[in-house]
């Protein structure tokens, strides 16, 4: 039976174009882009007997095509792994065996939480086994006096997030993906988003952990406490780790208190030296109550209301802004908000703008910026790049990207969270053209390395990025972490093509 | 010359006594503590020559006796080495050079910053060379838009923060010791402080770090951007490691704007269950302007009001908690701190409370609680136990410790940082008694591991509490620590003594 499954993975049709031309159906990895299988064992009939014997041979063992296409195909539709066999363990201890089994057996392991990756760090790239956190989704212990939260590795977010509101708290985390992807995905890639500004990253709310090392050995880092000096701080040598170094199992976590009171404003303004002196003096006006500042940019609305279909609320302007405020207190609140808006048009800091308190009209504010990702996937071709800037230089690459292609794009928008310095800048082509890539790819490396930027701001490195890594890391960095690989996965059976490589 | 030095620091006197009992001449650390000195070469003059070639042989490299007894002994007069000389680097080169060259001679080295620190973990415990981030004190940069900043190791906390507020920016950290601790200090061991509540720790706010490795090879991990996911994130490594793996030579920090408006409240509550209540009331209304948190017991204010010669502004109660809150306006933060003291009033959460939003007032609040440790290292003996705890046993240990102790105590008393759940225990007595040392460490050791707490929350292992380490971290952490010392430090040169027991 299993033999006649791994046929039919190896016979299912490969398209010779490129994936990137057919965003609905991408065509295996192996195929698409310049990477070599490890000498890694094949997958063997024993070998699943090993995990049927473990697991069960029903709902935690996936071996029927259909079931596994999901799991071998990212979100974007940027990468297709062939992977014959997904793993659901429920347990600390079956990932525990099931590490210890593949690394004894040389057999290679890509651990997915919810899929929602950008850069393909969540799907195999040949036949490595999936673990799937899926059924590893128990909240263990939500603290009310001390705002933390103890929890399995695949949590969704969003469940998280609304086990913790009924206690007046929350995850300080909030993405666009918060309803698929997994709390133990969000600390393998350092998640970010849109309220990073206010909360910080996983490395300052994440109080322990558990790990799975590669070798099966469960490494129990998991304090919930706030404050620990006891030691070198194992912990973070996981977050943002990409799922390189061992399979997290258990997060304990800080939450803050959720706020009682939302307002969203949304400004068109006239210049970027607008858009920065505005971004001052809201840090200056709004101060603690600041959970998020986005910028757009015409050319980002002009796509989103063409191709996604959305209306902005605002007419024309070159940029808009997109603040919002979280706090404890409706009143107080409000008045902040307005006596900013109020000054900023007076001052002409801004030309227009609205401010909104009701969740309804706030959702449809921040939909604009949410869904914008929507509409990539259906397109020719996009190439989607996460800067970090400095927030002075933050939006002139946009323009200098816009300039350096001329009339070879669709489209060159940018939009991003202004606060934490972090631009998408995108570029949209009708298809697919391997020389434009490369060039871009040239240019953008050369400038934000000069202007001493990141590649990867919040989307990590992943399959798609991967070959920056000795390039964008000074090259003490670039050994001492190829060190740590050796040092914890020495046959580098965990999620191989990855952010090495 | 240098011979004589040498011999002056071998003949000065030795008292067999405890150290513990001499509290303002320490002993020599050696004598007192059960340690050995490592395999080390020993300090000769073609050494100090090498150093003086590299310095200078003026104030760069301190060899005399007088000079260098503030740079051997601890601020807590705990511990005291005999190193003989102090080095005084201004570049990362020169440290380099310094380090490549103790690592190539195996002459054991310790960095140290401000020297402020609470575990003796910045001072030689025998002759290694004293290396002082004193003079790398330059700040290089703050960006006003971005609102961060680079500097040198060496800055002083507070020099930091007041370069900071003229750009409306702070240091996301504040401690007592802020006038003379040095920020890469701070990073190296991971400072907690009373804000951290309000602003996270250093694994939240560094956004890099350069580091000098054993081997003298610079580590530039120098990134400035607020979000980064473009490999492993090695500088966390160094975050909190006490020296033991390398030589933190600058650092980038996010930097918070500077509120512009504090406020303060003093409370007196009836008992720990009220404590709680108030805390939860507290985070829900004070919410995003709540910046610290702090209790203390009726035997703290009673042992500082004899001690310390401070007067309480409330009568006695048997708990006191000391409420600050900062904010962007002055109006609504102050609207809500007395409106939710009246609320803690009416709904007896608290006996009585007072509140000051004058910058003289708050300071005289303030004072209580950060005058604290002055009246400490004068005592005949004190145990000082810094500690984490589930926020809800966080006073029944004090209470279990009394009772355990009986009349063995001259004083039991906690105070601590209650909104991160980090308690200071301290038990004074009139002299030294080292059955009752051990007793109380045993007794503490088991009761926190139990509760699941940390026995050090913000002050780090240093030399005090190295044999901890294996102790209290689950032994695949503690052999991944290991590791990594190994594969940073194979020599072992930096900062000996540290953290390893």
């Amino acid at each position: 039976m299993f033999s006649k499954k791994l046929v039919q993975v190896n016979i299912t049709h490969v398209s010779k174009k490129s994936c990137r031309e057919f965003r609905n159906r991408p065509d295996f990895t192996k195929n698409t882009y310049q990477v070599e299988r490890g000498f890694y064992n094949y997958l063997q009939e024993h070998h699943l007997k090993f995990f049927e014997d473990l697991l069960g041979d029903g709902e935690r063992v996936l071996t029927n095509l259909s079931d596994l296409e999901k799991y071998n195909v990212d979100w974007y539709l940027q990468a297709r792994g062939s992977s014959a066999v997904v793993l659901k363990p429920k347990t600390t201890q079956e990932v525990s065996t099931i590490l210890e089994y593949c690394n004894s057996n040389k057999l290679a392991l890509c651990t997915q939480g919810g899929n929602t990756g950008c850069s393909a760090g969540g799907v195999p790239v040949f036949d490595e086994i999936i673990l799937s956190t899926e059924l590893m989704n128990e909240i263990l212990e939500i603290d009310e006096h001390g705002g933390t939260t103890l929890c399995q590795a695949g949590v969704i977010l969003e469940t998280l997030d609304n086990a913790l509101a009924e206690k007046g708290f929350m995850v300080p985390l909030d993405l666009g993906s918060k309803g698929s992807c997994h709390i133990g995905g969000n600390v393998a890639t350092n998640a970010g988003g849109v309220r990073l500004l206010r909360y910080g990253n996983m490395h300052g709310n994440v109080l322990g952990l558990e790990v799975v090392k590669a070798n099966g050995e469960v490494l129990d880092c998991l304090k919930t406490t706030r404050k620990d000096n006891s030691g070198l701080h194992i912990k973070n040598i996981f977050i943002g780790s990409e799922g390189t170094l061992g399979v997290i199992t258990k997060v304990a976590l800080h939450c803050p208190p959720k706020p009682k009171s939302k307002h969203v404003a949304f400004l068109g303004l006239q210049s970027y030296d607008k858009v920065l002196k505005t971004l001052k003096k809201a840090r200056g006006e709004l101060g603690e109550i600041l959970s998020a500042i986005e910028v757009m940019d015409a050319f980002t609305i002009d796509w989103g209301e063409e191709h996604i279909k959305f209306k902005s609320p605002l007419d024309k302007y070159p940029y808009y802004l997109l603040i919002e405020t979280s706090g404890s207190n409706e009143e107080h609140d409000a008045l902040k908000i307005i006596s900013f808006l109020e000054s900023a048009l007076l001052g002409n800091y801004v030309l227009n703008g609205i401010v909104a308190g009701e969740p309804s009209k706030i959702q449809s504010i921040w939909a604009i910026r949410d869904r914008l990702p929507e509409g990539f996937k259906d397109h020719g071709w996009f190439g989607l790049y996460d800067l970090s800037l400095p927030v002075t230089k933050f939006y002139t690459l946009v323009d200098e990207t816009r300039a350096y292609l001329k009339n070879q794009a669709e489209a060159v928008f940018g939009f991003g969270h202004l606060g934490d310095g972090n631009i998408h800048l995108n570029v949209m082509a009708r298809k697919y053209d391997k020389r434009l890539d490369k060039d871009l790819e040239t240019f953008l490396t050369k400038r934000v390395l000069h202007l001493r930027g990141s590649m990867s701001a919040e989307h990590g490195l992943g399959f798609l990025k991967r070959k920056y890594l000795p390039m964008v890391n000074s090259p003490g960095s670039y050994q001492l972490m190829t060190e740590l690989k050796r040092l914890l996965d020495p046959n580098r059976i965990l999620n191989p093509y990855k952010l090495f490589p």
